[in-house]
């Protein structure tokens, strides 16, 4: 089915030209990256990138939403069909921990290029960003129901739990020298026993 | 003494400048805001203004090396003083918390806008921040030593810590209702919890 094979390889190529956009935006900015930089990273001309994106602030957008895509496929559609919350909550972390490393860190750090969006864009970001915050903010309610949450704000732990996830992006690879299976049961670990009661 | 007070009113109106500068590169991106923008926010003429900054990259350096200054001050020389590692790195949250809410959050977002900063003026940065972080690594390894920590990746604990205070700025006031004290207890329960042995 050559369609469908020329429609993957488009996308994995969009993918592609947006993960490369992301990495020179964060070494030089987003006022600092021309759409000619992308071009030329990418090896295509600057004729060929436009098939890929409209411009440099609507291209900003479109890394966003693939990011937010991504978290949904990844992350938020396979632990909605995991019943227990603390298990839930695990997985949340460790799938967000290897889909940041895979899809590549700056793509996690763009993220906070929000400024740089039109209000309607940055609107529609944020209100992904906190559905998938309650995702994890309604496991938290759920063990704190089931009496096995310490006694803390939910709100702000779950605000905690997440700048854990994303913060992992902005020291990752070059400051911490452990691998990822280590960096994804250290950062669960951590947030669990934040968390939840002490069994003794 | 006059020249002392006009030292520091000159001293006070510029942190004011970088205060302002700061909320406005936050909400327009330092591409987007120019000196100008910055002169009409604090009232003053573009002349003027350039009697306390430079330029505008150096202006963010500045404001940097300024974030970095009151570190410094109001968190890391008081907390030296501290012997227990415990109330050392408990001090460490309190005292950064109420730092980055007393000088405006826009100072601490600033602080990940170091793509725009000269390669020098990146590594002096940097190599504060470390710094700092070394402090908080040092209490650690003081409490794993002492058996006080549970089994942990002392350098991940770290950077959990790290984020979980930075990540406040990125939330605070807009998504948390709480007050300040709350904000404290909350958050340095929060990362104590995580990697303290319990004791039962």
């Amino acid at each position: 089915m050559p369609a469908v094979q020329a429609k993957n390889s488009t996308t994995e190529r969009t993918s592609e030209v947006y993960r490369t956009a992301a990495e020179l935006i964060v070494d030089k900015g987003f006022g600092g990256t021309s759409i000619g930089d992308i071009a030329t990273a990418v090896g295509m001309t600057k004729a060929s990138l436009y098939h890929h994106i409209s411009g440099k602030q609507d291209m900003l957008y479109q890394i966003m939403q693939h990011a937010m895509d991504e978290l949904e496929r990844t992350v938020i559609a396979p632990v909605r069909l995991i019943e227990d919350p603390e298990q839930r909550l695990r997985e949340i972390m460790r799938l967000h921990i290897m889909g940041a490393i895979e899809h590549g860190v700056a793509i996690t750090i763009v993220m906070s290029e929000i400024s740089h969006l039109e209000p309607d864009q940055r609107q529609d970001i944020i209100k992904r960003r906190k559905a998938y915050h309650a995702l994890a903010r309604q496991a938290l309610r759920q063990l704190a129901d089931q009496g096995r949450l310490r006694d803390l704000d939910v709100n702000i732990a779950t605000m905690h739990i997440m700048n854990t996830l994303v913060g992992i992006a902005r020291w990752y690879p070059n400051d911490i020298t452990s691998n990822q299976t280590r960096l994804i049961r250290e950062t669960v670990e951590y947030n669990v026993a934040a968390i939840l009661k002490t069994t003794s």
